[in-house]
């Protein structure tokens, strides 16, 4: 048995509100659930994205039902990609500019698509890429 | 303008090679691309799973066509949960055990839903959930 997709997605963030504003902004993603001294999170197409205070998520247990869930928590820059349309490329660069968030790369792949590189506040490598980077349809 | 989707989930791992295996052969994942230095991809659903080595993440730039790719990589325990079909869960209990697998937690969530948590060999935290837990059909 395999899994037929992947449901969460998460990135560690240092500050909940300012996360919460920042993805807001710029990805125009409205949150579902926020606890501010834990996580918010996102949904985006048939996914969920998590972000979460690893400060928290790494030393206080959570229980549901009486069962804890395993601590997480990473130092350092995640990544993550979402998926755009090649189509939306020039008007995700001008929304990137428009809200102020400094662009680190625009790449063009060998194999086909593009990747549009910045980052969130805390330091996480975000990019907005298009499927064909992976042979894959939009 | 907001991302139609997620096309990339990110972990960070101790040795590509043990990662390539132990998703092999726990979720069934073959790789896609494979750089043992480096990284192993994985195709799942229309989304990616992208498991990178952090020490070589963190500090050797790639260049593609000339443009440098932003430096990331995290330390500690990341996460990320894979979709199962809610008529699907014991068969994955069964797949964890009979693979050596420990499972860390059976969750029931109050809003609809069900977990299971593991780790890979790296001390990510794996989960597989039910798309219910998010009010999503599976």
């Amino acid at each position: 048995m395999t899994p037929r997709r992947i449901l969460e997605t998460a990135l560690y963030v240092r500050d909940v509100e300012e996360a919460e504003a920042f993805y807001l902004r710029v990805l125009r993603l409205k949150s579902l659930v926020k606890d501010p001294a834990r996580h918010v999170f996102f949904r985006c197409g048939d996914g969920m994205l998590l972000l979460f205070n690893a400060k928290t998520t790494r030393t206080e247990m959570t229980e549901v039902n009486g069962v804890p869930i395993p601590l997480h928590g990473t130092q350092g820059a995640g990544h993550m990609a979402f998926a755009m349309r090649e189509e939306e490329y020039d008007a995700w660069v001008n929304q990137l500019q428009t809200e102020g968030v400094p662009i680190d790369a625009e790449v063009v792949w060998p194999q086909g698509g593009r990747s549009i590189y910045f980052r969130d506040p805390s330091g996480n490598i975000l990019e907005l890429a298009t499927p064909a980077l992976w042979g894959m349809t939009e």
